[in-house]
């Protein structure tokens, strides 16, 4: 279908101005926050009502036309990335909470309503939403659930999956799902884990029913500095061991301490090799209690020095340095990759030395800052753009990080998704049978592979070229693709 | 194919007498804990290793003979119902705990193996697996994951599917899959959520990685007595909302707290409407500082009497009268009827006094002793199967129960699945859309229908048919059926 005539069908469909199609009014929808990516899409839909968006997926179904679904745009995988010949439905209006339900602690709330928001929402209820991705200001509810976002707070309170109840969702042909309910079970196949972190490929989310927590009574931040790595990684894997889980736990390795020291003066000790954060929330008892295990565990570890932060002015000060720490690589290079893998905690220490190797033999600086809690690791690679050949590397290097993650039993995603940046390490993470298993669920929702499609789950044609390029001692990850 | 050259064609890929096709032999397996449906399966294999269920399978497949897996046949929904001409796949020999990672705190064991004895297992390091279904002595893991099995401790812990972290599955056509990992978050769809709960329809399990939790310091009881329904109910409710998350919150009411106190003296106060056990865990502190909360709801709810255990004799005192209210029903009836539903909590008065204006209509009495903290019934309705039509009204009542969980924003199952036993109340839980997208994901794992058919997800055909019976309000359920 030409553009003229897609154009002409969606506006008969849309009220004036949500269809765009200028080169100037398109550019803001060129990427998300994977801006290493960029393309222009066909054409950019901004509807308003659940009516509007079932009208356009029919519209494209039939006419065959690809779709992808965007919320702020801040993903960091690329996964809403337009396509050229493709429609990018913004789901930006869709911006309103719709019910909060405090007595069964969940809130109704549309797909396009930031994360953030939502806390704010019933803050004088006593509750909040637990995800807190550190976009959590700009991202939407709907982006959350489409990549399973996660956050500092994951490790007690789980990730987007962990805490949500329900979804509305329409599929490519426009037809209307309602997914999960009210209660704790739900009879038939789990679509909703499933709908959880499909990135945008088996459906639209119109709505979301959340869960909310009341809000802790205290927490209060433990800062333990250690000599090496090694001892940083020792200390998360005995906390964990003791029967505590923390609210977040978070790991800066010298680098990073270094960085963000010279940003802001957050007083982390300058002479330790590694900081662990580790939050504790609940009541005043219980949390009193736990600091002092943690204290006792942390100091068998080996730790240099113990600060416990005792207002909440500490507990500030001590997080800022975290928080800052993405912000502070701006002083040290120009640009950085922010990886995303998962690893079994007890690996740490060994993938944290490895990773300083590939380090040294790319010749490009890696600062660590990370859910050390539940082994989620974000190096920071750090790049300049303006070097020839510089990005390549470190995608290669990123590349090679992500593969480590897989041999030692991790993933490539911990929280971020696959989108296009992680496609071909998904064929490191999986064979030829769980790919195709992957597809076969894909054509259960979108049996013409429209809705954003290239992203999250590889062709085998792709992991066979990619297979080619990268092989494993003498070996292709899939030697069965040769058949194919 | 006939029964001789399916036999001949098991026989050789499976040890001498693990093939049963003699009546006598197959006696065992005709129903599992849901014995009001009976069925001799056409032959029985009883398998030792992954290879053999993977020839089982490819054989099936290639011949288009349908497959029932069981476990321990403790199913209350009928799962594990064999069919006539089919096989039924026992994996009882499949008992091996084969790694247990303290560590990594995780287990990795064979299907067989029964729930409690993974907690037996990891006993002497501080470690249990929290899911514990009222028959977890006997109970397999594999059962649990294919019905998504809870317990009373679900309220704080979840049910199956928040702790199991990988899977191990052979599909219809004996292709392996490797679902999960170590990690948190897992790239691809999740299929580990939506193999949890499939009711042996999508693969067959060959291993469970089960996580494990550290064994709270200390646990206690508080019982407390109420002299309506509606305030137990009102008793509920308030402590959710106080931000209190009971390892268990049970309910029990005056016909089932008669029933034990008949059976066995645990007591329970006599006088009052019903109870609530509420169970508190973690460190003693945490603990003590609990109840002194809840005891203040309880009595602002009205409770009428307040005891708490002081030791374990005492708590075990306590749950021995909710874990005899089952047995004791044999005092008050000849046979009982073990409904499971589940709604919002805040519906939990209106819905048991509707409960009983049914019982009083169908002349059935119900005894209630439930999960009251995550809205779970489990109305069980007396009766005599030797009075002619008597079993017919009782699974009609139920399946009015149900039809009402549904209409309060709630769900036909809470943790026994939906099997043969609820497979009508589908059609009123989802509508058509809805159960087209279920079977659209059954064909992707196995498109000739051969993994237990017949179970868990009604055909649209089923629907109209049950639709056509039962008229909601002069409307069909499915208005749109009469397309098909």
């Amino acid at each position: 279908m030409s553009l003229d005539s897609i154009t002409t069908a969606l506006r008969k469909h849309l009220p004036k101005g949500r269809v765009l199609t200028q080169p100037e009014e398109l550019r803001p929808y060129e990427c998300d926050a994977l801006s290493a990516y960029r393309q222009l899409p066909m054409v950019v839909v901004i509807p308003d009502t659940f009516e509007q968006v079932q009208s356009v997926l029919r519209l494209c179904s039939e006419h065959k036309v690809p779709v992808v679904a965007r919320g702020s745009g801040t993903g960091l995988s690329g996964g809403a990335m337009p396509l050229e010949n493709g429609v990018l439905l913004s789901l930006a209006r869709f911006n309103r909470i719709l019910d909060i339900d405090v007595h069964n602690r969940v809130a109704r709330v549309q797909p396009g309503v930031t994360n953030l928001s939502i806390s704010n929402a019933v803050a004088d209820d006593g509750l909040y939403y637990a995800p807190d991705p550190s976009s959590q200001i700009a991202c939407s509810i709907g982006g959350n659930v489409a990549e399973n976002a996660g956050g500092v707070h994951c490790l007690k309170y789980g990730l987007t999956t962990h805490n949500i109840q329900a979804l509305e969702v329409l599929t490519i042909d426009g037809t209307h799902l309602t997914i999960g309910g009210q209660a704790l079970d739900a009879p038939g196949y789990d679509l909703l884990a499933l709908m959880t972190g499909s990135e945008g490929m088996l459906g639209v989310i119109t709505e979301v029913t959340v869960k909310l927590l009341p809000r802790p009574e205290v927490a209060q931040v433990v800062m333990a500095a250690f000599d090496s790595v090694d001892a940083a990684g020792a200390g998360v894997t005995a906390v964990i061991a003791s029967g505590i889980i923390p609210a977040g736990l978070e790991l800066l390795d010298k680098p990073a301490i270094d960085a963000v020291e010279k940003f802001i003066h957050t007083g982390y000790p300058k002479h330790a090799a590694a900081i662990l954060l580790c939050e504790l929330d609940g009541t005043q008892e219980d949390v009193t209690a736990q600091i002092e295990r943690v204290n006792r565990v942390f100091k068998e570890a080996g730790a240099i020095d113990l600060q416990v932060s005792h207002n909440e002015a500490e507990r500030q000060r001590f997080w800022a340095g975290r928080k800052a720490a993405f912000p502070a690589m701006g002083r040290l290079s120009p640009d950085y990759y922010c990886m995303d893998g998962t690893i079994p905690r007890k690996h740490l220490a060994h993938v944290l030395n490895q990773i300083s190797t590939l380090s040294e033999a790319y010749g490009l600086p890696i600062c660590n800052v990370f859910h050390a809690g539940d082994g989620n690791l974000h190096p920071l690679i750090l790049y300049d753009a303006n070097q020839a050949g510089e990005l390549e590397r470190t995608e290669e290097l990123g590349g090679k990080i992500l593969e480590l993650c897989v041999e030692v039993g991790g993933t490539i995603t911990g929280e971020h998704g696959v989108g296009l940046e992680k496609i071909n390490q998904m064929c490191v993470q999986f064979n030829a049978a769980e790919l195709r298993q992957f597809h076969a669920i894909k054509s259960a929702f979108d049996a013409d592979n429209l809705l954003n499609p290239g992203k999250a789950i590889p062709t085998l044609h792709r992991c066979a070229e990619f297979g080619a390029m990268h092989v494993h001692h003498g070996e292709l990850p899939h030697p069965e693709l040769e058949r194919f």
